[in-house]
């Protein structure tokens, strides 16, 4: 099967189906796309993937869509691509193998600007919140992703009014890369007041979408986009939101992913901060955690979680006060050939939603780096003195 | 003995040593107080007794100090009089003989106000914050005690600028009662600027202190007043409170106490709400609860914690959904003759701890009752329906 072939099957499904439809990727990824797209257009492919894609069977623009992108700037990337971040998704494979279907990961991903999706996800923090925020939220949000960016993370969020483009602004401003994710076709920026922004994020960072050229923003695929957000970041942070809000979607979905939720208090009398409150309020291991500033989150998202102990005495070293889960992950780290979380949840023996959970605190020790194939021990534990 | 010999002692030592220590309490707890007092004018008490008193073993104003109380309005409470709260001051002599010497319980009282000692704390809780409160902090600190007090809870709280005065003046302003624990003795009022707020609790509620009249507040005893602060409430809120600031020390004796501690997030601009911020960010077991409203302080203080199940289906009944340590202390509690925590902690067969952590929330579901001789169950329970 060529490779032009994989791919223009996938654009097609990029446009005939919802994204996020996990018996389609459940079929994709048995069958592989070509195959997928010749069932369904057989009407032969099992019953609910056939429904993903119900009338839009009839239609093929393919070519027109990858035309467009081109004209448009946008590249079409698919898990075949280099800077395909597989490693970051990761996660969203295992939960929807885990029975959480509406974390199904995207087939392929429509992205704009210069720099690499896999390269700017690795160490990722969402900024996410209200679009009617107050000058307090849109003022932290700012300072939360000057932050974040100052310490070489990027900034995710999803493009919106508020809270999300107060991040978006802070983190250009900052020098530092920004990525919006956005639930509707490049070429169609939403809200149209942000043109100005997205043209500038798509310069310095990434615009990202799972939708073809020409798909228009509708109510629904915001929550399709939201499980995107927390599925390309390490991390999110809510930083206002009203009662019931969507923020509350993607909060969810960035738990079920077990990466850590947190949120931004704010004054008890303000109407923009219910949303957060809410989340710092729930119930026992489902509460988000409060976090003060960039500092906090980024301690957060490198947190080893239940599984780091008590500092230890005597002459600190990093692998000092690692607990069982984290100690047997980092054993199973190879030393040079870096490996995706699965191979090393193999070799270690746990989980692999533990072993993604894990990795990024012992990142952030210099333990293991990053790869774009996965995760390797860091140059550090490489040498004599390490392993 | 007579009453009076009892009565004279506890004066005695109430000038002589500093309140809330332990090796005093327990010498008292097991001699008596006019023994303690001969022990200690011989020289013969145990050192660490005879420590707390030290030079001031020479002094005695015993007649003097009673005799400007009652000039003053004031009078002195002892665990003789009817009011003396005994059940409220339960988990501070648990808490003591537990090991925690930085909570033993007063040995006595002077009390200026109309209202009865053990009837306005068995339904109270702690508003507290910083003296340099903010505009948002001192209206909140407001709207929670005069929330707190429309349900018909006392509010009780340090008497300082700032929250505690917003909170003392809301309380008296919606008509209801408010206990001021001060640090030093009650005809001298500290602050100073509070003078007319004092004279108005005196006429309204209760103002409060360990020391007796003449007695400055210096610097050291308000640590000790926080302990009684906390001793005296069901729970403590911290409105808004400055890094590492006395408020900590507050919530630190609530917690060990096995009391709910609360906080009132702010904007994480705010330098008043930093103390907050850290106790709501407190490792695991030791974080407060984020409250945004007097309902929500309510309901965390008739709480059952861990021991409240999920709730029950079916026509629900208020025994329904009582954890097991919840029901063995309910199925332990008399029918009609009230006893003390600690006699239904030895029927129940669990820790007196235990045991006054679930009173509250049986109290509020209306299953028990609470009465000057102690915990019995209600008028409902007691019907045939009932038991």
């Amino acid at each position: 099967m060529s490779a032009d072939a994989e791919r223009s099957a996938l654009a097609w499904l990029s446009r005939a189906a919802e994204p996020g439809h996990a018996a389609l990727y459940a079929l994709v990824r048995e069958v592989g796309a070509p195959m997928t797209v010749d069932l369904l257009l057989a009407g032969q492919a099992p019953p609910s993937a056939q429904a993903a894609v119900g009338a839009r069977v009839a239609e093929n623009r393919v070519d027109a869509d990858l035309a467009m992108a081109e004209r448009c700037g946008i590249r079409f990337v698919t898990p075949a691509d280099d800077e395909w971040p597989e490693v970051v998704l990761q996660p969203m494979t295992v939960a929807t193998e885990c029975g959480v279907p509406e974390l199904a990961p995207p087939l392929a991903l429509w992205v704009r600007g210069p720099a690499r999706l896999d390269e700017v996800t690795c160490r990722s923090v969402a900024v996410i919140g209200s679009r009617a925020a107050t000058a307090y939220g849109e003022h932290v949000a700012a300072e939360f992703a000057f932050g974040v960016v100052e310490r070489g993370w990027t900034v995710v969020s999803g493009g919106a009014l508020g809270i999300d483009g107060a991040a978006h602004r802070a983190a250009l401003a900052a020098g530092g890369i920004t990525l919006a994710v956005l639930a509707g076709g490049l070429d169609r920026p939403y809200p149209a007041a942000h043109g100005a922004l997205f043209e500038r994020i798509a310069v310095a960072g990434l615009l990202v979408s799972e939708w073809p050229p020409g798909c228009a923003p509708y109510r629904r695929r915001f929550l399709i986009r939201n499980r995107l957000i927390a599925g390309l970041s390490a991390g999110t942070v809510v930083v206002e939101a009203a009662a019931r809000s969507g923020t509350a979607s993607t909060a969810r979905r960035c738990r079920e992913l077990g990466r850590p939720v947190m949120a931004v208090p704010g004054p008890v009398t303000s109407a923009a901060s219910v949303g957060t409150h809410e989340l710092l309020r729930a119930d026992g291991g489902d509460a988000a955690r409060l976090v003060c500033s960039a500092e906090q989150v980024l301690q957060e998202v490198g947190r080893l979680g239940a599984d780091l102990a008590a500092p230890a005495r005597g002459r600190p070293e990093p692998r000092d006060d690692l607990g069982p889960v984290a100690t047997a992950v980092l054993d199973a780290v190879p030393v040079r050939r870096a490996a995706p979380p699965e191979r090393i949840a193999v070799a270690a023996g746990v989980p692999v939603l533990d072993v993604v959970r894990v990795l990024p605190g012992l990142e952030l020790r210099e333990l293991v780096e990053l790869t774009a194939d996965g995760w390797r021990l860091s140059r550090a534990q490489r040498s004599p003195t390490g392993r």
